[in-house]
């Protein structure tokens, strides 16, 4: 599981900063017809027409966000592009280009930071995106990442937090809370081979949970599927916090409340043996565990025969009055108050 | 100099990320007609109409990029903003957004932040600039700032690096070396302080110097002559790291070479009396120092008379060339070739 420590270093002070990001981006080609200069300039130069332009970015700091002993660099290029593409893809829109820009401590060889553009290139390759720009610089300690996604969209098509109306049904897609059981066995193995470090785990049976983790991905394809469904979602965040939290969002800027059904939540079957198995309480960890970068959206009811049956989508609820407040309506059918259980990076520090 | 220590300390972990975010951005208003949503939902979303965009990022480090003992935290705000604006400038655009993302340890107050936001606001407001995003986490170690910034530009005002043609006129604004002397006193005063720290120094003499480290504008007036006085450049890039760095990216990305006369570069009297003080040659500050955020800049001849005489522009040399190089001309008539000696963060730290 832990990655194996590379062979080959070159020091990355011998390339110098320039030579750096050169020799990282080389490879990286342009695709979008709406880049028309792309890394080598004092800035990027885009072209999106009579299209929206949206953009957001993220911030990601080793030991807060990562952890580089079962998060190969590989991955973690990959999973940070992913996770801010998230972003666009939730405001309905096509993601289209993205900024990357790494601090790291000179224990960093070059091979590692090829490692990671390896993977951000491959997450460039499987989501049709160009990097057009960052910066690589040395930090006193450890790595830090920081992406800016970069994404068009009509008008007409662009989807806020903030346009749920009561009475709307409350979507999510794929399955939820495997990335933080994920993330739990990661951090059980970490402890294990700290105490015995020949031990060999079988993590077979936890295959989809780490993958969840270590290499999620963002649902693009919910972009393309609900314009062919021509469904205009009414409101749309991504799942990254846990879906308590997302919920709370949805409610607070389109002023209204929502009725989640316990019994609705859609969990892959690993989710409930491997929370049994951690003795934590399945709906919980898909309440509060995040970063499954899922979509949670709302849409009008006369909507519901467009998506009805389709695998990706599972309806989960729906909004209500912002003054009956949000709620979980629990299996036994009693009613609890959702409170925001997000991961918060100051008090996980 | 040295900063004082707020009085009052409120914990970050308090408010939280979302907390955090909010609180530090509530006070910026969106004024630009291409900002159609700001912060508070998964993406920014912008409007440049015909226009293209421009998108340049930038990374700074405590402990590398500045040093919280001598730079307020207000004017790194302030900074942080300018320098990545100083990039939209270059490319002969209009700066329209930015987002500002932090990665900063517990040891950082919440009125710490307040004041960096402080400078991120004044730097909005002397530009006219939205702040339309960012992110607010924790770091294991000091403070982190990464910047993106965002511009429009009509395609035809669009300046790159690589269009100066053989003869063109180089052009300086205002003027260089500075910034780094700024750092050099900086610097000084810090080992006083060290060493004795009821030490009062009189700066009073430096005070252009140390300004234009702690607090140096970017030139979008710049921009905005050039369009009056109908120049357009033939290739632009912005000083960041020593006029001998930007020359030579000039003339690598044109395809020429570049005669450079000593005696033309722009130096301010107290550039001239700090560099005999600390025994360095002013021309090796000002090819070497980096950090003054002027543009530097290439013309047609036929432009000259357009320019003659404005006391921000001084025409410094002209292109060759390639396969003649990139040359200074010494005060003697002796040619030196030009090197890259700009500042490189890893091999600083």
């Amino acid at each position: 599981m832990l990655a194996d420590k590379n062979e080959q270093r070159t020091s990355i002070e011998e390339l110098g900063e320039f030579g750096l990001i050169k020799h990282l981006t080389k490879d990286f080609e342009l695709n979008h017809k709406s880049t028309l200069k792309g890394i080598g300039d004092d800035a990027a130069v885009l072209d999106f027409k009579s299209k929206k332009t949206v953009v957001s970015t993220d911030l990601l700091v080793e030991g807060v966000h990562f952890d580089l002993s079962y998060m190969p660099l590989k991955h973690l290029g990959y999973k940070s592009v992913v996770v801010n593409l998230s972003d666009i893809y939730a405001m309905n829109a096509n993601a289209t280009q993205i900024t990357v820009s790494l601090a790291v401590s000179n224990r960093f060889p070059l091979e590692a930071l090829e490692e990671f553009y390896a993977g951000v290139a491959a997450a460039c390759k499987v989501y049709g995106i160009d990097l057009i720009g960052g910066d690589t610089t040395s930090s006193t300690k450890g790595m830090l990442i920081s992406i800016t996604a970069i994404g068009e969209v009509d008008e007409e098509k662009l989807v806020y937090r903030s346009g749920a109306k009561e009475n709307d049904l409350l979507v999510v897609t794929g399955d939820i809370g495997g990335a933080y059981l994920g993330l739990q066995i990661l951090e059980r193995e970490k402890e294990v081979f700290k105490v015995n470090p020949q031990n060999q785990p079988d993590l077979e049976p936890y295959s989809y949970l780490i993958e969840r983790q270590l290499k999620p991905e963002a649902r693009k394809d919910i972009v393309d599927l609900l314009e062919k469904l021509e469904v205009q979602p009414t409101a749309m965040i991504d799942i990254s916090d846990g879906l308590s939290s997302e919920i709370l969002h949805l409610c607070e800027q389109s002023k209204v409340g929502c009725n989640l059904y316990e019994e609705k939540i859609p969990l892959d079957p690993t989710v409930i043996s491997a929370s049994e198995e951690f003795k934590m309480d399945s709906t919980m960890i898909a309440l509060s565990g995040g970063e499954d970068y899922e979509l949670l959206f709302t849409i009008a009811q006369a909507d519901f025969d467009k998506i009805k049956g389709n695998p990706n989508l599972t309806v989960i609820g729906h909004m209500t009055q912002q003054s009956e407040g949000a709620h979980l309506v629990a299996r036994n059918n009693t009613k609890i108050p959702i409170t925001a259980q997000g991961w918060n990076s100051f008090n996980a520090s």
